[in-house]
């Protein structure tokens, strides 16, 4: 083959070897796991829709970013760059089969053509759940139950879930005849961080026209702090007198009730008046989730209550609550403390092949071991046993399965702990294999 | 909203609605559990790859299928049409890494803009396992078996694995003096069907330039019926005499031997010398898979072995062996077989929100039920008693729990079973609750 093509992916896509694809399934199904179990069905939409259907919702930026072009009917087309338009699209055109209340899960790559200077991808998965018309407090507790059963599941202890309601700072804006001017405030808000107080002020009054004592409330609600009870003292008077506030106010406490009473540690629920994600989308709860070992990579599961899911493409209003796992990052996460495995097989043991002539005995001895439910791989090769151990090492095998003539005649076969390095001769008649490498790999504490 | 845009999906693209999409999880689930079983480890890869990777290895026709475009560095991209060629170049880029043999196995959507009419869909995916990297018969052999526990696994007890070896035919026509023919005498062979041995013998004239007598052989090898055993013996004069010949004839025995001390019931192999898949792809063992019940959908499972997998981006010779499972075929003969539970929720119990106040006794009544390890879903509007479980009935659930003031006070709840009718008082003390939901969930026979 003269002209050969140089195999390689395109900058900011990747290729998922097995030690990296292994976390990510186990990761995606614990997901599915959790979200079925609250009744959450699954969905799935195409990658390509009609390049209008992605244009009608995203912004400027993801407008930007859209993987678009003609296909072969000379249709405008566009990978979807989330699952929040798609959802939409899908709500408007089935919800009168699906009925509502709804709830589904959908997990599935999304594509945005964005500059990958920061370590960021071209192609990546979302995770996301949400619940379709109904604006019942409980699917909004609910949504919190999820997170911290889906987190428990994936074995994290320490985490926080930090809530907040648009509604308290609506209700100040309210209060303060701001409310016709809530986008540019939010918009200033959002820099608090960065910029700091006082340059959010000048900014409100450039752009809301905000005086210095609106500004002033604004930047007191958004700086309070404390325990849970300590926000909701503080947050009372700000608001009083607002229906509105009044009743964000009633929901986070009402939310911090039933979450307890559920069975969700105290310690994981804080109240942040401070976080406004979604700036013009979310418009009742919203949740940000940290690992309390990593808070510096951000939130790793947010979401929150939004009116009107799909207003671009039905006239019915489809109010909701959701939340989205961020599954790279909290892949990322878990590399960092250590939580993921090293292995590149998804089976235990390993079968070595050491007589050639022996293949029955191994084939039947690996097909045995699958029957107990425990993955085998028979080596495909009766190669040297050093070879073979050695491929078994690199994989990350936990046990090894080796017999010769005289075992395989005498009816035996020797199980090698791969980690400790010990040996133990079992018989293979009765159940010995099948309760020896049960007690190996899933020892009694 | 004046300018609404309507909800539609692209033409040959389709929305998965739980209904659809819960069976095809349960689908590609068990098929990773028994790959998994195997050592067969997942990988991914972009959806998105160079243009010149994709035009490389396919046939004219996916050629003209390809979804291509220029991407925002004005490069020329393709969507996937296959997951044969995105292992070939993640092969050929990543097996230094990797090492061999290697088990991967691959579940992933591919794209082709194909003709709708004859209900093909643009989008669909593929569910991929093969063992690159060894020659040796075991991972042959290993194939059957994988193919046996997945349709096993599945359900199925009434299903014919087709097996036929590329050697005979090779060993035939090197006998023949033909060997340098074989891709016009094989396109030939492939319309016997369609065209009839007289036309098939004809073509085979006039691209191959066969005789009568060469054309007659070639078609009595592909003529051949009856038992294994009959086909063995049959084909063992036509192949006397080629190295080639006897060697496949050899690896078809050793299979067949193989498969049934493994476990593999005899009834389910079945030599076939007539299938010649892939013509130009597979060099070995073909595999073609059926359901007994439904031959007409053809086969559901098809694979083989091959000799060079990466030859296009590599020098390093990959032989390797591996299958494909029909995803979409699959699903549509268990549905025509019934085999499809129509539901439209993953959690099996529904917890009726019975009194407004309560909601707090609801929450934990459902948490508790997940805690044993049973999906509730709690509707999340204390709407209509009868409202809530036409609502469970629509979706399939099969135990609802009641539970009003009363109930609640004296520590008591409803459980009634949807499909039946019957409604049980169980105690909220102890584990009435978990055993009596496990034992209309999961009933001994």
């Amino acid at each position: 083959m003269a002209d050969r093509i140089e195999p390689r992916t395109l900058k900011g896509f990747r290729d998922y070897l097995p030690e990296a694809m292994i976390p990510r399934e186990r990761l995606i199904e614990t997901a599915k796991r959790v979200y079925r179990s609250y009744g959450f069905s699954p969905i799935d939409t195409p990658a390509l829709e009609y390049l209008e259907i992605l244009t009608g919702k995203g912004s400027e930026e993801t407008d930007k970013q859209l993987y678009k072009f003609q296909d072969h009917g000379d249709r405008w087309v566009g990978l979807r760059f989330d699952l929040t338009v798609p959802l939409a699209r899908f709500a408007a055109q089935h919800i009168n089969v699906l009925g509502t209340p709804w709830k589904r899960y959908h997990i599935a790559a999304v594509w945005r053509g964005e500059n990958t200077q920061a370590g960021r991808f071209r192609e990546f998965m979302q995770c996301d759940f949400d619940t379709i018309g109904t604006l019942s407090p409980a699917a909004d507790i609910e949504t919190v139950l999820v997170i911290n059963d889906l987190f428990t599941a994936l074995g994290f202890d320490d985490f926080t879930i930090r809530l907040n309601n648009r509604l308290l700072l609506n209700g100040l804006l309210e209060k303060l005849d701001l409310a016709d001017r809530s986008v540019p405030v939010l918009r200033a808000l959002d820099k608090l961080a960065k910029i700091g107080a006082e340059k959010v002020a000048e900014e409100m009054a450039t752009t809301a026209g905000a005086t210095s004592e609106q500004s002033a409330a604004v930047l007191k609600l958004a700086g309070l702090a404390g325990s849970n009870d300590d926000v909701l003292r503080q947050v009372a008077p700000l608001v009083e007198g607002s229906p509105k506030g009044q009743e964000g106010l009633q929901k986070l406490r009402d939310m911090l009730a039933a979450a307890a009473a559920a069975g969700v540690p105290e310690r994981r629920l804080k109240l942040d008046v401070s976080i406004a994600r979604g700036l013009d989308y979310y418009t009742g709860v919203i949740y940000e989730t940290f690992l309390n070992a990593l808070p510096k990579i951000g939130s790793v599961c947010s979401g929150g209550r939004y009116d009107n899911l799909a207003g671009l493409y039905t006239k019915q209003e489809l109010p909701g609550v959701g939340a989205s796992l961020g599954l790279d990052r909290l892949l990322e996460a878990m590399n960092q403390l250590n939580l993921i495995e090293k292995v590149s097989t998804p089976a235990p043991v390993f079968c070595v092949y050491f007589v050639e002539s022996r293949l029955h005995d191994y084939l039947k001895l690996a097909a045995r071991v699958r029957a107990a439910g425990i993955g085998c791989e028979l080596f495909p090769e009766a190669k040297k046993i050093g070879k073979q151990l050695q491929y078994a090492d690199r994989r990350g095998f936990r046990v090894a399965l080796v017999a010769g003539d005289d075992e395989l005649a005498a009816g035996n076969v020797q199980i090698k702990n791969l980690q400790s390095g010990e040996s133990t001769a079992v018989s293979l008649s009765g159940d010995a294999l099948e309760s020896t490498l049960a007690s190996i790999l899933n020892p009694t504490p």
